[in-house]
């Protein structure tokens, strides 16, 4: 049976989208491998002709899974949890699926990809400026979002793909210096989940190829 | 029944997230009402008071739809897809639906957030140059993904999300004048599905708020 193999994730410790999966295998409690790709040494081994053939999008993560591989993080996530037993990551009422992926692609696509390091490596100047200017932005929509939709998790409590999205983000917040304190809901939610076993275990601080200066 | 109220699409005629969402009402065969929101004039409709409350992320589209506000166009269209019947949008089998969310995905945090008007206001000089860098980087890795998966239509002979997100990315790409001759298979594809009815009536140059110098 193709599941009996163990999924191999290519990430980086630091990578917020690579972090994503990682909970989502974790909230599983699904083994894997890890294959450590290294965004930054070497001009970036996401550039190899070797990395390229796993994903031309030359992006982490990527996941090998049941014979395939896949890319983008939610991609990933929604295979795992169609594929997997384990705590559901979507609700199964469909307007509360809705708010979770809104939120989740408020995330992934509304922050996460104009701050990402490929975007900072475009500009000539200023990059923790422009960082710092989109994560606060898209904090000051999902601010209110959250205040809405949130319970004990960010959609009511139940733990789902929303909260695997919202962690790493405010993980980059906090790197680019926003200021949370504006986010009392987004600050309350990320308090809480890195309670979790499953948001410390993947965390970027105790991951294979986390420098033994940023290891917790 | 909530269903019977027609949903109404905040959306601007030249947005390609809003034609998404378009597209697969079209596919559908779902009624719809418009209500244009200018992201051009006085400023930006997106920044009103009015439209904030509807999006708190400022952006299009925005869909009321069964007493809820969704926002994010591929959390809508999986709305749609799980509360309606016709064609699917999604295929049944689960690796293949992963095919469609990864490719939705590449163009919808990959390679859209990164050229869209919020970041393309924000950078000072070279906006032209910067959006065609980011939509062929972008397409360079679609193009190798596309050539696997495609038949008919982007994944396999059935239509899917991904189409709806294929087509209005290419009508970007020919905006920021990209060498379409690079991608054969996007090309092809792009080609195929423009010939549809579901995309013709979408189409930006055939919506209410065109103006009459771009309709068709």
């Amino acid at each position: 049976m193709a599941t009996q193999t163990k999924p191999v994730l290519y990430g980086y410790f630091r990578s917020s989208c690579s972090w994503r999966v990682r909970i989502a295998f974790a909230l599983k409690g699904i083994e894997y491998d890890q294959v450590p790709v290294n965004l930054i040494k070497d001009g970036g081994q996401q550039h190899t002709e070797l990395f390229g053939a796993v994903n031309p999008m030359k992006q982490v993560p990527a996941v090998k899974i049941d014979g395939v591989t896949l890319c983008q993080s939610l991609a990933v996530i929604q295979y795992i949890e169609e594929t997997r037993p384990g705590p559901r990551l979507l609700p199964a009422d469909p307007k509360t699926r809705a708010k979770v992926r809104m939120i989740s692609d408020l995330i992934a696509s509304g922050i996460q990809p104009v701050q990402n390091l490929s975007v900072l490596q475009k500009l000539g100047e200023d990059k923790a400026q422009w960082a710092q200017h989109f994560i606060d932005r898209g904090f000051q929509a999902l601010e209110p979002i959250l205040k809405e939709t949130a319970g004990k998790y960010c959609v009511g409590d139940e733990i789902s793909m929303a909260d695997c999205c919202l962690v790493p983000q405010v993980y980059n917040a906090e790197r680019f210096k926003v200021d949370l304190e504006q986010f009392p809901t987004i600050k309350r939610l990320n308090q809480t989940l890195l309670e979790m076993e499953a948001f410390k275990v993947s965390h970027p601080s105790r991951q294979p190829d986390t420098p033994p200066d940023l290891q917790a």
